[in-house]
């Protein structure tokens, strides 16, 4: 029987710090796990390394199942994004071995292609509406069928997910957490009339999604999707933090925009109010931070089950192994939504070469057995990783608000 | 004003493993926080040394409430075991340090005195029946008022919370997880019967609780907890997972023993459904696992409101940084149940200085400003870190059951 | 041990009527406590010095908690305004103990400073709408960045919250109850018109609130939400009388504008449903007629839980001890939404020291320990208690209704 | 047209402290009102004196309604016991007037006579169980056809509702508040014994009552009405405290002993969700604390929607006044249950003068015009008032319990 002979912890900052568990078996398979949580991936690291690997050695690599059932009843107190990040890295690690020791792409032992490809969305941002617009026009002349359009917010000089200057919107850029400024009513005046200004220049032959960040209360959120019913959006995301799940419910009372969230949730229990009561439309869990390919399909068969669909997080902030996993179970799942597709860095594709493509506004999985990413540990010594946190924001008394 | 001029991170392992933050202020005033996580300490460690100490410096270390929501919602990934232990950490020193500010004991800040001393349940075991009597009638002769009682289950030759020698109970004592047996069946056999004989041999005179450990469905738990009523338990604790909180409404709807349940929980979120619906009769969140006094605060003060009272849990991979946090506010809230208690071991009080002390079956907290507990770090690098996993449970096919 | 020496009661008329509880302790230190209840001043007078003083005696002036269930239980028939009140007094003058005994100003004790100011809203009225857009501007020329706007409806010749002549509003002005015209209907039509002129006139930049004042059944309430999104209120105010809480279900299923209710409240029961139901979105209890700091605070906490957030009553009804307090609670809380603020009348301030400042729109709490305010004994004999109501508002057909 | 002319606050202490409400009207007729709010007399004293009775002069003492209006409304902070009790005062005694002006007893206004006579219980109490029977039997020889039992509850040397010596039991008897142990344990391994002896020893000819006096928690009183449901219960009163009515279901639940609830009730919605939810069979709510005649006969009339019956608190803290009200109202409306009556003090009687019979286990109404009590000031005046606290009760770790 095969055995795992090792289990190595990567942590490099090639483009941006990502950490990364490779597997090895005693017959010489490899197979590779995303392990990066944006601002705490040491935590990971430690955990993976001080607490995971050596629970790893000389177990079967075939056993998925139990190895998940063993790391996360053993570990006694469950889930949480640590937690939970660390097994995903070893699950997705073995469906990658799993998928080498068959000869087949992951999407092949999941049930198969349901679909030719992977319809994904682009980030889109602006300054300024005006710049708001070129940048949805770039990305629809990219061939992209789908864009999230988000712009600054004049009077707090800027908001999540602008760009400040040309490069990739990266907001986890700083050596301690930039303190961002946040009025509430200066976004909610705002952020209506450019979603409209994106639909009234380019109509509606494409899919025009926002996300919210969080930044609202419930009733906020209702009138912010009330406020946008006529720009059709694809979804609103992340209307309001979601700890509560039954918050959702004063939002879906008073407004027909559907509703997407689910990044930062670490288990199936996050979601369950939420999809059972049909709260959401989209479910945006990842393979990295909701317990690897094994978790994440279990919470994918229960949103289908109250007719919710597949949207996943897909920023940089996740490896090209996770962005493989992903289309691999997106091309294989019954309700896959959409997407979500930021392209890495160079330097990142140099570290991680992936058989991922995109063509016409989507993504098709690689056909190599596996996921089909390859890791260069020798290529990745040379970034080594950099202290990076995520911004906090502030109301303009000073208190803090959810960023 | 006062900043927080240094954090440091202890890892030792004095009787057992424990992880200790201490701060350091610019007028020289230092706190202490716990951050256990018993088999997964230097994930903790991590997370509190290479992403929170560098946020911590320069600080004001009177703005407890502020560096809470600044550490929770700037962690983006909430919640979660190892996320919360960190924070928990943070919080505790803070709070030790505001009460030396004020030259006052911690539980002065929360509102003074409630009651005279800290009721404490201990823990009795035995191989067989006989020896389980013996160890219960030896707490209640050192005038302990309150006993849990476990026995080993004679056709998986143990279980959960029974000692295998004389020594302390510490079950994770292996440097690679033990794989227990576990059959449900025999344990729904026996156990009813010695908690009968406990009350058949010492009478109804002090509380008799029972640790299930989350080894029963839903259903079984109603089974059990209905063929136990005439033991009148003071509580059955952990009688099933409980990430799905809507599980013990089944068990509720068949029983009347009363229902504690929550050591492993990180967050008010994982208890809200539980205490808003009056699941449960008590609630075993920890200051060292739930965020902090401050957090711990907010669940207890939910609880009341619902009726239930508190019984932290208290084993002895709490260090006595948490024991006295917990006593501090097991004497302050109105709604206090009863607090476990496992006294340390000799090592450990060699390296923690507490002023707790124990007496009539009761703990009280020492008057000292603060929590009242010093850290001897010369003592502490003695005993170096040593790699301990907690059990795993296996049913009699092999496959991972919940321990 | 310290122990409560002495506790007086000084009922006076310093621009309005207050009922004062002053504590000195056996070491000397005296603590503040507001007991004013509008037009009913001299029962909860009574209830403080016949019923409670002889209580306080002798008992320990650090045992708040202890002291807030002995009172509140003790008092066998529980909750309501005159109750709560007096035992409010009693537990803000202990928590003003605390902070003199820590060397703290409360807010310290409370978990230290989360906002660097406390936005409040003004109070702006008219007899008619171009003497309201007149006020409104005087209030943003003063610096306020959130304005209630309230004018007499021309049918009824007045109504709630407009001021008369040119000095403060104080609708408690006269020896026998005002019995007040009132037509809902002509305030339906009206009410909406001038709220929109206020945002034609002077825009979004600044929050625009509005009291209902109980006048509206939930059907009708729901009508003016509905008719006034426009406007995008900061909140409706007591939209309809809540002692039926349910009732708020109705108003939300068609409206999103934001509601706060909650001055009238005496304790967390009162808001309980409306809280856990997220029927409401500001909680407008205060620390002098919701059993003070104590259960306040755990009133703020659980409506942080369902982002509730704080909107305290703030009217000169409150003595500057409730409002200094006020302002500890609001300073601290991470749920503080907005504060009601009335400057006091001099004659007022000249017997009520008060360290509370205003600027650019914000109050900030003393620095001092404790409250920080002081109480002139011997300037409030100056001012001897004169009987006064609030007015009885009558449809026009002579029934009673809701004023 | 009729006016008030004067209205007269009597405080005095014949037996016991009373609080008594004459109004005279321009034709000379007088109304009693009972304004007796246990230990808080003095209170309700001066919101009637200072704050009352000047309203009342001059107006119509025929318009019950809308003084009831005017008075509820007009306090602005509504409900609670001091509040509604004095407005009880004021109904009761109007209620009084207009019988005296129709020449009817004020059953007959109410809808005349629905029955013979008002079924009531007795309290038989002992400090042990052998005393307890032999008091059960006096009062079965007697010709009580109901009767409550309540023994002492050895560990704790006493508990609620037991005589301590020959006379009438008088839990407020003390000149500051009686801090009395209390231990849940003892009470409940004790007390279904002694009520299972009753039984055994009287058999189930009459009915059998038990007052919890609020001690326990939903669980645990739903153990003990699963416990004693052999005894058949008439009702177990008060199981644990009502202010979260929610707390109810689960008792319900479990057990079929009906439940009675209420008499520290002062409004219909403290008891609203208890009875559209139909948590309880017999609701307590007195005249004098839940609002007068008028704002009684509205929750009576609610209770009936639901099958609820009424069983009205008649302590002898409630005066001869309040007892003739409230047999008024239990000989006219359908839905009536029980009443409680203890005897007054031969000094109570010389004071008051009250019609109301007692014979056969029954009390009927006087067919005086009007209540059919007098109060005779003069004699009142012998009797000054005394100070005196109901207890509080104290765990056995000295934290506050229900009392």
């Amino acid at each position: 029987m095969s055995r795992i002979e090792r289990a190595e912890v990567f942590v490099a900052s090639p483009g941006r710090n990502f950490v990364t568990l490779r597997i090895t078996t005693s017959d010489g398979v490899t197979g590779l796990g995303d392990a990066t949580l944006n601002g705490r991936e040491l935590a990971v690291a430690s955990y993976l390394r001080d607490h995971l690997v050596p629970l790893l050695i000389d177990r079967d690599p075939a056993r998925i199942e139990d190895m998940w059932q063993f790391l996360y009843k053993g570990a006694y107190w469950r889930r949480g994004p640590v937690t939970m990040t660390a097994i995903s890295a070893v699950d997705t690690a073995l469906w990658d071995i799993k998928g080498k020791v068959a000869g087949l792409p992951v999407y092949q032992l999941l049930g198969g292609r349901s679909r030719h490809g992977v319809t994904v969305y682009a980030h889109a941002s602006g300054a300024d509406v005006p710049s708001l617009l070129d940048d949805v026009e770039r990305f629809l002349e990219l061939g992209y069928r789908a864009v999230r359009a988000q712009a600054a917010v004049p009077e707090v000089g800027g908001t999540y997910g602008v760009r400040k200057g040309a490069g990739i919107y990266e907001p986890a850029s700083t050596a301690l957490p930039d303190e961002q400024p946040w009025d509430t009513d200066a976004y909610l005046g705002f952020a209506p009339t450019y979603l409209e200004a994106v639909r009234e220049r380019f109509g509606f032959g494409f899919h025009l999604l926002h996300d919210v960040h969080h930044r609202l209360t419930p009733i906020e959120a209702a009138q912010f999707g009330k406020r946008v019913e006529g720009c059709r959006l694809f979804w609103m995301e992340d209307p309001t933090p979601a700890e509560n799940q039954e918050a959702f419910r004063l939002i879906r009372r008073h407004t027909t925009t559907p509703i997407a969230v689910g990044e930062v949730f670490s288990s199936i229990w996050d979601v369950q109010q939420l999809i059972t009561e049909q709260l959401i439309d989209y479910v945006r869990t990842t393979v990295v931070h909701a317990g690897g390919i094994t978790h994440l399909r279990r919470i994918f068969d229960l949103a289908a089950l109250y007719q919710v669909r597949t949207g996943s997080h897909g920023a940089t902030d996740l490896s090209p192994v996770t962005l493989a996993a992903a289309v691999h179970l997106d091309t294989a799942v019954p309700n896959f939504g959409i997407q979500e597709y930021m392209p890495h860095a160079p330097e990142t594709l140099e570290v991680f070469r992936s058989g991922v493509r995109f063509a016409d506004g989507m993504l098709v999985p690689s056909e190599e057995p596996g996921l089909g990413v390859e890791y260069d540990a020798e290529a990745a010594a040379r970034f080594p990783y950099q202290p990076r946190y995520l911004p906090v924001a502030r109301r303009l008394d000073g208190s803090v608000h959810d960023w």
